[in-house]
């Protein structure tokens, strides 16, 4: 049995491990004090081209999310998200949890439209009544998106626009940044970083045990961050174990690395299902696979192979998620084409 | 240069991360459904004496404690602190930020008294306008406390009982319940889970390289906590570095085997500077020693060695605390005597 | 100038204000518990058949919707409601700042489908990740709805029966709810109180200077409620005003006789407006018209009578909204009448 | 049976209800945003000498408090106040259900001292894990304070000095200001504004039927108030019903002259009692008196008048508070005195 399932099935890197254990029992600075957070943060400075920037080490995706936007946002403003947004649909209400409102948008290949959260803006400041409802002061996007889409940076560069104009913030979800950075776009991280006031690094999805690594720009959120930090519980005590990741993570590119393998395998997996005559749901970007099978095939395979059902397509087909990450063995990519062929 | 400022300076037990090292490229089930969570639970449940209680895993004290408080009150509830206790003066307005008051009592030697909780419960009840002040609905114990103090069987009963004729529920923060639980003490685990709604048994401050084991017994409790979990960003992707933790930790005795170390630490430091004169603020307990030490010896001192300055004494004193853990060694122990042996 | 753009331009009937005055130096009971909340509770039980029932006061529509909703759902739990419903637009975030989740299904002439509600709750309860998203705990419709229409007994039935299903809240926002109590509906104040958990008899829009009768007949919903209504804000010190008013509109009839003039004067409106080959938008069961006019008309006739622009038609044409009240003089519907004919 | 158990047992002036009645068909602007609204802006405007205040009607003092000090504060801040202030007993906790610990000191005689505040600032700012407590980022104030006593024009200065020094607001509570503007005291309303970032005039414990005028100075509180306000449900639909009370009290003096009345009762209260020989328990400076009797009165006195048992003195007496208001009749003040009289 093997799982296409998600990019967090396995651990970690092994060399993210042996540094572990390399440092064991060194003693350090706690809460993110520590030289190794200081070390990753001077490569994430270094790679995004901007010594002032904060850099937080947080656990977590959904974490450093309602995190960032509780430091962000007063009481009376929502963050503007595509509908199949992360903070929209698959956080338990962390962001509403926290007081706050999240304005949905529709979702186009992973990606919202400028055009759509222009409107949202526009829709609110022309109401008569605008203080009825909620202000919105963020746009929320992620990169790569729900469907492994990336945005350009001319996309990228309108949103921002959007968001000078009606003094909002621009926060962007780096789960699977790395896939994103790797991929055949035209945005960089330092692009990243000048186009928008927050956004991380994710780790977990991209070989790190644990931890993600939040930049921001904006001066005005980086003032009294860690006070929200420890208040959410996203303040590890023993800081220096994402520390530790990430600088092994950027000390040389590992980060990268393990993301272009990620890439790899998607882009050799999503070639043989087309060679196999198998459609793609849209077209494969970064680390995941959205491809539209037959129902049939789903049963002949599912006692050997995990995928996600994202959604059904029609009375017989459904389009399947099929995710690789910095684990997966080329093999596998391949002994799953011979199965997928043997039992057309 | 050798620090006794805490118990989380060095990562975690080589044992732990030789656990995942050897799981590393195994594919798990994510969110704390994997089969390393199943097994350490397992582990806990047999330990307590209670194959129905609800274990998560999650990262750490102010997490734990504010994600078990939010999911137990209703928004006119407030939660009995010591006025010194973790969630009242050292989360950063956690509970408050869930919504909650923490109503305080004053400590002593760590603890809170029977007396002053059911005086709080006494004092709304009999108000004749009780619905202008916040509902007492939890009271929130440290075991060991602030002071590294414990808790007797006899008065871990008559909070219980307090909480029963008021409707609240009892939740006790384990931290660093392993130095409690092998400490000369009358209270088991299987007391603590019996006598409690909640508590956790720390694994950050004993030996982890992050992880808290909550343990809940009450059933309108576990009803739905894993929701509660997800919101507060409280539930880790990789749930199976938890998992992985807590079954090396609990298989074979090493979490009592590493707090007993701590404790026998903190005995032998306390012996010694019994020995030289040096008198302790509170008798020693657990793993943390309060003693009384002039300013003079400090700053000769202070360039070898680290504690934490905990309040002043008098004009020329202060209470110094010095914190063991699993990683001290037994020879820096000695070296410390002898250096303040040398220099007194 | 003559206004349809509410029904809370004017202040209050004057049976209210006399009464007001006729008690003004009586000294009584405050935050609610003075004889004339008491003989408006008796009023209300009455009516609705239920000698239990807990009867709160509170100012205003937005504060009883966030009132009782806070004090129902527990963090992770959400309420459903029209995208268009009150809660989920128009009270600039309020129920997110309880810290809880609206979650939208489409309008239909203002009233929300059964068939979409059930939706949600099978679509939360199939996710094989449900403690990923907001747990669906109430259904929130308002009676009459946006566009003035009601539900009918059946319709309340089935949803009473998906809530019992799922274990959720009905809750029931009647802030025109005299109205719907008059107009041509099969639908009694006592099969409302059966078929919701709670639900208010509005008094702002029906008569009252100010003031909601909240009526909860669940009995986990009634228990600690003032508690609350107090932390809201939600509790008036001088409580009596509330009685009063309320004793007043319900002892005699006073408050549905209110709600019948403003239905039939909206009657009246929309018969001439047919008649006058203006066609309705939805058709007009209680106090809100809905109308499709050229926007030439509304140059016209802007600087006579106020209306509420409330959402665009096509290119020549808009729906507007005219709202009748307690206070609309007959001879205003007929000027106006009379006004739209001779510019025709 | 008369009561002297506080200030807003009558409901309002009958100048209030007339001017209610007579304007009663007018239809207005709603919000807030009507010409009564307006009108009485400009009335408290002149008597603070700032035409670019902000000033908004809201409905009781703890919907005021909770709704300035949510808008105020930023997630991890909290708001220092006095042990028995308002906030931190009465309001059920409110200021917490927005997030916000209160920060508590000590209260001499109804007031808290600069020098306590400052070493809280000091204590926070000190920390060297400041990041772990809350941030204290506002001082909140009653005046006349919770025994009725005054700040003097010195002692604010030195709060404003203090928040000026740590960046944090000053909120005055001012449900009694009247009280304390006509009492031999050296602040006027124009010293109160420029020496606070916000404040309110009390009307509910001033003679109005209902609403408090929140004024505020600082440019950032001013900013999208009203959409928390909205949030909060403290937005009234009929405004109006606040701006024609507040416009009456303020148009020609009857705010203060009513406030006199209530001062000049409890003046005589306090001489009368004096004269008998009873003890207060501190000097009468506005509309509260605070005297010492022995249980025995109690029980001889209590089925005539009514009154607050505010604490125990000893054990024979208890300290008792009185009342006045603006509609105290000065002959039930005699009458009650001759009836202490009578029973001594």
């Amino acid at each position: 049995m093997y799982s296409f399932l998600n990019d967090y099935s396995e651990s970690a890197h092994e060399r993210l491990l042996d540094a572990l254990i390399r440092t064991n029992r060194e003693q350090t600075a706690a809460y993110g004090e520590d030289k190794y957070c200081e070390e990753a943060r001077g490569y994430l400075r270094t790679l995004i081209g901007d010594p002032y920037a904060a850099v937080h080490f947080l656990m977590g995706g959904t974490q450093t999310n309602l995190t960032l936007i509780a430091a962000a946002l007063r009481p009376h403003q929502g963050v503007i998200a595509a509908a199949t947004g992360h903070i929209a649909l698959h956080e338990s209400g962390a962001i509403e949890a926290c007081g706050h409102k999240v304005l949905t948008v529709p979702m186009y290949a992973g990606k919202l439209s400028a055009a759509d959260v222009e409107a949202v803006f526009e829709a609110h400041y022309n109401d008569i009544n605008l203080e009825h409802t909620v202000q919105p002061a963020m746009v929320y996007i992620s990169h790569p998106g729900e469907y492994g889409t990336l945005y350009t940076f001319d996309e990228l560069t309108v949103l921002r626009r959007i968001c000078d104009r009606f003094d909002a913030y621009l926060y962007l979800d780096g789960a699977r940044l790395g896939c994103a950075l790797t991929a055949a776009a035209d945005v960089t991280a330092a692009d990243i970083h000048r186009l928008t006031d927050a956004f991380y690094f994710g780790g977990t999805k991209q070989g790190a045990l644990y931890g993600e690594a939040l930049v921001i720009r904006d001066a005005s959120l980086k003032r009294d961050f860690r006070y929200i930090q420890k208040q959410k519980g996203a303040m590890l005590a023993k800081g220096q174990g994402l520390g530790i990741q990430f600088a092994e993570l950027f000390r040389d590119g590992l980060y990268l690395e393990l993301a272009r393998h990620a890439n790899t395998m998607a882009a050799r997996l999503s070639e043989g299902l087309t060679a196999l005559g198998i459609p793609l749901y849209v077209p494969t970007e970064t680390n995941q696979v959205f491809a539209i099978l037959p129902d049939a095939f789903m049963s002949k395979l599912k006692d050997r192979w995990k995928w996600t059902v994202w959604e059904r397509c029609d009375e017989t087909r459904s389009v399947l998620r099929f995710c690789t990450s910095w684990a997966t063995p080329a093999e596998m990519i391949e002994a799953f084409l011979a199965d997928i062929k043997a039992n057309q």
